[in-house]
């Protein structure tokens, strides 16, 4: 892939092409509601309840649209390039049409030896699959097109409410991966994303978080002193299907609702038991349990009370609330969300009060937004994802069913969650002849001397465990694997290390 | 072997019967050149040097003695058992030999299927190994026999010498297990260590180590607050062999001395500006490089000078030292070792000076140990481990040449130390019909919820991927595994969960 430079400047690039974001958030001045929110939104295309940000909404559908486009183009043109390849002038009119419809060329080899053997289709769709990934991130790094405006009046508000960090895990399921800036509209930067199978968070890792945060409140002030009163807010958001709850939840919990809830919250309790009992001084955390409708994007939010106690029957629900309130305006909607949160937990903490007021209001403008742009609920309630991501990084994935994710840093320690990726992609690609395309990424801190070289190392020794895991689909040319690497100290592109797809550098081509 | 209790109280139990140690160090008051140190220590049976604490020797050698005899009574006793088996009464005969040499029982169905086939002399071995291995830990963590009585003043030492947290990393080589109590006298609950082949330590996994030692020391003033002057000390120990240096030197950087300093030097150096690069407010650590003659456990220590360079060339031998100051009294012998830091590093910061010192001293304990137990160097100055020890733990561990150490999560990611561990065992007892027994063992912290589940987990996980790894010995019934967690924030002693070599949940016979 080396070989080939990606084409940003020529032909239909669906994601150049894309005009760059009206960035969402800070329409007017900061309310008590929340960070830069408008005391009274304008009516707006496809906000259909006072407190629904149409801009924003706007903003974000034309760069999910642009996006998934740019994946979905990959079939259908390398399908009417496959019809042309005995035709005269055959590589012309390929990277004619390819240029055209994905907005870069294939690479030259791949193409010569259609008129000896048939096209490799499986390497050409992985390699356009890559290269569509390639173009997505580089988009991202270099234009930022979901930053958030308000990311640092943001911090202000939620140190407002007592909390320094917020720290989310949801499920890893690619339904998921939007939480953070679609689903609560939230600035990406400004909370911690670490995703698990059934939500279902690594204590250690977390416990490691929290003493790294503590300890730089504590050297450097930062995001405040410890002498300031705020806590680390933990939370698990898990999920379930409205549609169709006992096929298309949560798989890790059995498409049971109410086990990955009290699931997440049992590995919550023992997050903050695990902070008491290790940590001297009073040591503690908070913790906020969130269920969200895979088919809608409304949320339930479980309301921790003056005790920090939390019940799995008690909650509000955004879609109910979205619902009572869409005739009114906007601060009557907004005393409204007050009310009900105060019914739920009459004695909550009123900064969590605050949040909790704030998440939902955030959560009707995506309500607006699926219904908008997808109807009553998703057309794909199911798995639609485009490629596997396996490793530490992809801060890049704020997109809902794209990538299925596996969070790893080994492959023996990650067989399940890879296993249950490997089976997605087997019906979705391998049932239709295509290959499962992975990208292998570990993201890396660039001021730690060697660790570069690290994870250069690990993308290898993750990929070569990958291929021995399932080295019949990659005997058969139906697993490619591309290895990256990334900087996330800086704000620099993601470096592609190696590739099966490449023409030079491939393997396991059938 | 949870079905055969170990017989602590019966036949001639090499570890309970040795006479509870004398608690090495604290002969008597504290003087200047360290903790717990006699002004001037009388000459003693083993000290041939002034400086040299014979009681201490004395009692360490009585440890090392009997924990090694224990081990090494299980091929000839298994020998006896074996020429046996086709006598009248031979269980009884056999069980009796065993109390009587071993300590312990076999497990009778081990025995009783003798009549129809042979005895399964590898399963009984690496049975042997293992109860041997067991009564060991439950020796160390009920009796503490090599807790030092100094360790308070120690920390005080430290503190007093400008260190909150001493942190060393040995090469993983068994011939260097017995550095912190043993090499250098120190007492091995003060200080950290975590081994990794050729020393070359994890610089991520020491950040996390330096976060929560810093965050500690900010929260709760533990070992000292932040406020104190002191600072995190990082040290390496490389290692070499001065009779057969191209071939008995560290493996892991191909028997080169040279190669093992420098890489060991540049592994703290990377640590150190990781630590500077990643974190606020002028934070940095200390550095130390030791060097250990593995044949003679002399140390050479590589002065720091004022601006914390170290330099390969420059350092002080602590056996050259030992030779020039034998025949001196006590306070002429320090003064010519404080004389010989000096003129090594004129401008070393006084405390630094002041530690490196106390270690010198510390080691001629240690050299007048080998030289009168062992001789001028070493009999075994080569691999003479009795079973390979993999995962996280393993604290009981401070004897030369006891277990061979991969320090590991997953086998994954440790293929190299395990492929080496496996490689010096297919020598040492393949070659000779006799399995490798490989303890499989995960400490966790029994505060946190679910850590023990987690570290039941991991076992299963690593033996599993083990026995896959060498499924051809494990095939052989050479490969046998005993499944081992601790709780390490306790006194308790080992939990056993399974082991391959019982006759019940026993796998891999041949």
């Amino acid at each position: 892939m080396r070989n080939a430079p990606l084409t940003h400047a020529h032909g239909r690039d669906r994601l150049a092409g894309t005009a760059p974001l009206r960035r969402p958030g800070a329409v007017g001045g900061a309310v008590a509601a929340g960070p830069g929110r408008a005391p009274v939104p304008a009516p707006v295309a496809g906000g259909t309840h006072p407190l629904v940000r149409g801009d924003e909404n706007a903003s974000l559908g034309a760069y999910e649209r642009g996006v998934k486009a740019a994946f979905d183009a990959i079939k259908p043109t390398l399908r009417r390039i496959s019809a042309l390849q005995h035709e005269a002038e055959f590589e012309i009119q390929a990277q004619r049409v390819a240029r055209m419809e994905l907005g870069f060329t294939l690479p030259e080899s791949l193409l010569a030896d259609a008129w000896v053997d048939q096209l490799d289709m499986r390497r050409l769709f992985a390699w356009s699959v890559f290269s569509t990934y390639r173009r997505y991130c580089d988009d991202f790094f270099a234009r930022d097109p979901l930053a958030a405006e308000d990311a640092e009046t943001f911090d202000g508000f939620l140190r407002g409410c007592g909390f320094h960090t917020m720290d989310i895990s949801p499920c890893a399921d690619g339904r998921l991966a939007h939480l953070i800036r679609y689903v609560l509209r939230l600035p990406h930067r400004s909370v911690r994303r670490k995703s698990y199978a059934g939500a279902l968070f690594d204590i250690e890792d977390s416990i490691q978080k929290w003493v790294e945060t503590e300890m730089l409140r504590c050297r450097g002030g930062l995001p405040d002193t410890a002498g300031s009163v705020t806590r680390y807010l933990k939370v698990v958001a898990y999920h379930f299907s409205s549609g169709d709850p006992t096929r298309e939840g949560c798989a890790a919990h059995g498409s049971d609702t109410a086990r990955a809830a009290s699931a997440g919250l049992e590995r919550l309790f023992n997050f903050q038991h695990a902070i008491e009992n290790a940590f001297c001084c009073g040591a503690t955390i908070d913790l906020l349990l969130i269920g969200v409708d895979t088919d809608t994007d409304a949320i339930r939010i479980h309301i921790p009370d003056a005790d920090g106690e939390i019940d799995l029957d008690r909650y509000v629900d955004s879609l109910d609330l979205f619902t009572a309130t869409i005739r009114q305006d906007a601060s009557r909607a907004r005393h409204d969300i007050q009310g009900a949160i105060m019914e739920s937990a009459p004695d909550a903490a009123p900064g969590m009060a605050r949040l909790i007021e704030y998440l939902i209001e955030n959560n009707f403008s995506q309500i607006a937004y699926v219904r908008a742009y997808h109807g009553k609920s998703y057309a794909d309630i199911g798995h639609a994802e485009r490629f596997v991501g396996a490793g530490i990084g992809f801060e890049e994935i704020q997109l809902r069913n794209l990538m299925y994710f596996a969070y790893l840093s080994t492959v023996e320690e990650a067989t399940q969650d890879l296993d249950v990726g490997i089976g997605i992609f087997t019906r979705l690609n391998v049932a239709r002849g295509l290959p499962v395309p992975v990208v292998v990424r570990f993201d890396y801190h660039g001021n730690v001397p060697g660790a570069r070289a690290r994870a250069v190392e690990r993308c290898e020794r993750v990929t070569g465990a990958l291929q021995a895991r399932y080295a019949d689909l990659h005997r058969r040319g139906l697993l490619h694997v591309m290895q990256v690497v990334r900087d996330c100290n800086g704000t620099d592109p993601i470096e592609v290390l190696a590739c099966t797809a490449d023409a030079a550098t491939g393997t396991g081509g059938h």
